[in-house]
């Protein structure tokens, strides 16, 4: 590889005390950024070796003393305690029992926001009926009615930074735990807006105020028994950022009250995976607004100072919403996201504005990994699990530009490993190389448009919410993850933007989930005006593709709504005694792996089933006017899935594949103005694969894992 | 065995033609009632042969002559038709798409209880808006809304019996297809009066007329695709007792009236599996009442020529319902169950009056059996077959008395099958000598009483509707199958009944089945007083057996309402976000064959899992109050689950478990006043036994497929 490609576009973590490993790292990955992390500090001789520097901020910690003094502007959230069954009518209910009590303490002055429910029948119970005990820390219910459950929705202030948490528990930190501050109090933003004042001017030697992230956190609720230590984590969720005070201005905002029973539904809560009510959606932007109007007030100090501001996509996010109009008048000049996987560098790449797409490769410099996995410890191979996330990372990189790569962690970890910092030193020239591409050209794409349709649209955009291993068996981020690397358009729609004109440039739309996912679209498809619409448009001659439970909501004559157009509906036993149409397989080379879902039935006999598995249909097709239904039973990625995927989408809409491989775990790519096509060997072994190019046929080879770069005209 | 076991008790079919045959196996068998059977008849031989007679009758068929006279008797249904997408505002519809068409003639005057649906809303489209065409068989429908699609419910004639059309295409006969009557009409009932007048007045030789059935049908609507032959097949739903004078009737009697959408319920219809809506229910006990009384006509007119009346409690028995109060007024002195199993011996024992309780066993007397496997004719192996029946049937035998076995079909198949002919003689002997312990001696039960809690309570008790084989996927049917051979006894309660009196008496209730279900209970669930009853019950000390999805209905703060007392619920994806209880497992020798259900969870720590399968609790138990709740993801009888059953039933509750075998294959029963032990061996091959007695054990071997009988006080 070319000598050009040995500098620049790479962030690493420094660390004070191995000042000679940094230099000689940085020599060796080409680094012109240096940043500190969680724990690092950067000395004065690597603020001074040449570097731009980032340091990392996180905005509502490391305020301690503050808090002591002021601790009613803690954050705080909404918990149901456990449900007590009346077995008289004096009910007594103590509110923490299950939770990890390190983490919450009773915000006793918020009593009149709290909800007593007799969760057997969905009442409330009056709030004469009850009483909360500041002594015994619980609530007490007079005249319960008898064999009946009840629980207390109350308002806790959550008493330490969970990310400080989960460090301080994970590595048995000795350090003070850090509490964290709520923003939306006038007070608070009054303090931090002096406070980071007071940083800039501090250190003067910062280029990058790195903030990690915003103000509140990724909804997470730790448990009392090690058995079931998280009661609650979703990275989507708003849980974080309630307050009395948000309460009120929402109220006098929207007109009506939020209560605590909307967000603790039937201890249910409401997770970004579940269709929201218009309520929550509404609290979303109120909360948007907030973030996004305080963060900008925070940037313009930064750059005031001449320097500026990157902001990390993750942890304290939430109100954030890169996709929001509102995110664009923050300012910020950068955003990193840190990925393992390809739809998070779509994910990151997507945000829109002028700003720096940053990427932190995994592994982060740590001990331990995923699950407790050793990284850069004994047992670990780092090299290797860089090869693989990185695999996952450049199919995607090949289809969309991003300006920066990085790593985070303790530095010195590397010690020992020499083949994890060869290869980071390899993967950062491939990544230069690809990113030299898009400089010089643009890259080929197939003339296909994916539309994908779910409740949120493009405010998820190229996410489910976290990173794939929390939620692998959802059908849309398996979708994403193959998409990310494939050669379309891809384009989010919610259902509000389900019209006739947003269509028209839709080939193929995608609907994918379980029933009243928000992926899926839950009670939005009660809306016989979207069926309506998608069904004109499929006729027409449109192709609308559904995993799962695509369309499904109770309550109509067909369980997905779409089913007329899928030709395949979902039995939930109330066709227990219907007749089952014989599910004949079609010659078809398609193969996914695949699982088949009970239920699925075929509609009739004009359904044309491509592939089945124990007499049930997992991949059907369906002629439809001129357009046609395509039906998965689910979709998990893996390069063969995503091979049989790429066919299902183009097929009878794209006559000739041009610039793909014939090699599911071989991806390529075409720069037309650059003349080269890009290779990209996503398995350990040397692949043999074919590149059908306009005028016939490439053969060729690739290494394991590599980058290869053919020049073509 | 003794020689007192040779004679009677046994109806056999005869045969004309084959008399020397007929008579000869009356000897072994020990015959002491001949009957012909649908397609054989009795000569003058066989019936003076000192045998009594039963002769067969299907009341509503044989009468072409009137019928093609009189075609408005004709029995009818509603049916939807195809569903047609609107491409224009003018939206034709053929009736019969995908319909056997030999089965169904519209029934042209009953147009005025049409109804047309748009099925993409579920709106009823105006009369005004569309028309019948006589002629082309269709409906049209003018200013359709575009993209939509719409379906008619109509009204049709069914020209052909469905018993009759069945054999007929099963054995391509070339007889005259049979209509039948619907003796709703006053003019049929006063035509089949006069008819069965004269049938008895020229049959002087016939002691018992045995219905087959009485007057309507099990549903069964046959499609025009081969791929799909049986659209609709339920055993007790009352579709086929559908007319415009029945529909008349009842909004006469009930004040308001039922339109085709109640019985085609947006395409679903109305299983039995799936509760039933109040309106259907009070169509059932509509028709139950005309259905007992027309009976009773028909029954006192065979009893004034001295006869006895039986009846065949299968094929058209909608409606007969024979454990409702009206059917003890129709006079019946038999009823005849054609068994698979040992719940059907059980459905049949539990018939209510003094009528003779008669089981024919199979396999029939036929080429073919179930699901067209070969069983009078090469290939096939009916001695085996009957053993293997036999073997099912007998465990239910030692548990209810019985007071006939006999067989159907055609006789002379069996020449050829002389091991046939020794095993029936066998299972002749067995039966008697059963049979004479009960009339000697009480049968020894555990002091255990188990409800069973459903939709139908003891208007299904002993059955889920329809033979094992039908729906061998619904769990209760496969707790019904082992209870049958239990030695407990078994109350069935529907909703109603669940009060503080009733459950007095039940030591175990069960509840088990899918969502929805009549079986599981459906919106009966919604009904705060049962949960509330039952959670006070089990505090008290009852037990909760849940199987699969148990108190299952949405809208509450559990997905099973019982899953306070029962430890677990069913997540349907909107937990996704919340922690689980890590799921060890207790030390138990609990170990049944059975598959997790996914979603289940457990609700807290507290919740005890006796057998786990991929970290899925598969069977669980939780102390709550006195009692306890148990939950299991599913049941499937084979006599290993059986004996685990027991175990899970008794657990608690019997101390000592006497009379019973350490041997799942080998049933006892103990007949205390017979002083005799029963032992039988359900498998082929050779069984040791321990059976535990009151003084000690008793250790024996018991022959393969064998009843062994041991003299003990």
């Amino acid at each position: 590889m070319s000598d050009m490609y040995n500098y620049g576009s790479f962030t690493m973590p420094g660390e004070s005390g191995y000042e000679v490993l940094t230099l000689q790292l940085a020599q060796k990955w080409g680094s012109d950024v240096i940043r500190d992390c969680d724990g690092t500090k950067l000395s004065e001789q690597l603020l001074s070796a040449g570097m731009d520097v980032y340091s990392t901020i996180c905005i509502i910690r490391e305020h301690n003393t503050f808090i002591n003094n002021h601790p009613q502007y803690q954050q705080q959230v909404f918990l149901e305690s456990e449900r007590v069954l009346a077995t008289n009518q004096d009910v007594s209910i103590a509110l923490f029992n299950g939770y990890f009590t390190r983490q919450f303490s009773v915000n006793k002055d918020s009593v009149s926001y709290w909800q007593v429910f007799d969760r057997t029948t969905n009442c409330e119970v009056p709030r004469n009926n009850w009483s909360y005990s500041d002594e015994t820390n619980s609530v007490r219910i007079h005249g319960a009615v008898l064999w009946h459950h009840y629980s207390v929705n109350f308002l806790a202030f959550r008493i330490w930074e969970e990310i400080n948490m989960y460090n301080h528990v994970t590595n048995s930190w000795e350090k003070e735990p850090l509490k964290q501050l709520d923003p939306r109090y006038p007070e608070v933003q009054a303090y931090l807006r002096n406070w980071l004042t007071t940083w800039c001017e501090e250190h003067p030697e910062t280029d990058v105020v790195r903030f990690t992230s915003l103000f509140y956190n990724f909804v997470w609720i730790w448990g009392s028994d090690e058995r079931n230590p998280f009661l609650f984590t979703d990275w989507a969720s708003y849980d974080f950022t309630i307050s009395p005070l948000a309460l009120e201005q929402f109220a006098s905002e929207y007109g009506y009250r939020l209560t605590s029973e909307d967000f603790i539904n039937q201890g249910y809560r409401n997770p970004n995976h579940i269709t929201w009510k218009q309520k929550l959606m509404d609290y979303l932007w109120f909360t948007n607004r907030f973030v996004c109007s305080f963060a900008k007030e925070l940037v313009d100090i930064v750059h005031r100072y001449g320097k500026k501001a990157y902001v990390f996509y993750d942890d304290s996010w939430v109100g954030m919403e890169p996709q929001s109009e509102a995110f664009g008048t923050i300012g910020f000049d950068g955003i990193i996201k840190c990925v393992f996987s390809g739809f998070e560098v779509r994910l990151c790449s997507a945000v829109p504005g002028k700003l720096t797409h940053e990427l932190r490769l995994h592994p982060y410099l740590f001990p331990v990994g995923l699950g407790g996995a050793p990284t850069f410890k004994e047992g670990g191979n780092p090299s290797l699990d860089a090869q693989k996330y990185w695999v996952q990372v450049r199919r995607a990189l090949l289809r969309t530009p991003i300006d920066r790569i990085g790593l985070g962690g303790i530095l010195h970890l590397t010690e020992g490993f020499p083949d994890f910092v060869d290869t980071i030193a390899d993967i950062a020239k491939q990544f230069r190389m690809i990113k030299d591409l898009h400089t010089r050209s643009s890259v080929y794409k197939v003339n296909l448009k994916v539309g994908i349709l779910t409740s949120w649209g493009k405010l998820r955009a190229w996410t489910c919410g976290g990173h794939f291993h929390e939620h692998p068996d959802l059908d849309l981020i398996n979708i994403l993850e193959s998409l990310a690397g494939l050669p379309y358009d891809v384009e989010f729609l919610s259902f509000d933007e389900v019209t006739k004109d947003n269509l028209e440039t839709i080939d193929v739309l995608i609907n994918a989930g379980f029933a009243g996912s928000s992926w899926s679209g839950g009670d939005h498809w009660k809306d016989d005006k979207i069926v309506m619409t998608l069904t004109e448009w499929v006729h027409a001659g449109g192709t609308f593709v559904g995993v799962n439970e695509p369309s499904a909501v109770q309550g109509y004559a067909n369980n997905l709504r779409m089913a007329p157009v899928l030709g395949v509906d979902v039995d939930d036993g109330r066709r227990l005694c219907h007749g089952f149409w014989k599910v004949g397989e079609e010659a078809s080379k398609l193969r996914l792996d695949i699982r088949k879902k009970e239920g699925v039935y075929l509609i009739d006999g004009e359904t044309k089933v491509l592939q089945a598995v124990d007499d049930f249909a997992v991949v059907t097709q369906r002629s439809f006017g001129k357009g046609k239904g395509v039906y998965l039973s689910e979709y998990r990625y893996s390069p063969y899935n995503t091979f049989a995927l790429r066919s299902i989408l183009e097929q009878g809409i794209i006559q000739e594949n041009l610039f793909c491989t014939d090699n599911p775990l071989v991806d390529c790519a075409y720069f037309p103005e650059a003349k080269t096509l890009v290779l990209v060997n996503g398995s350990e072994e040397k692949q043999s694969v074919d590149v059908r190019i306009t005028n016939g046929m490439i053969t060729t080879e690739v290494e394991g894992f590599a980058t290869a770069l053919i020049s073509y005209e």
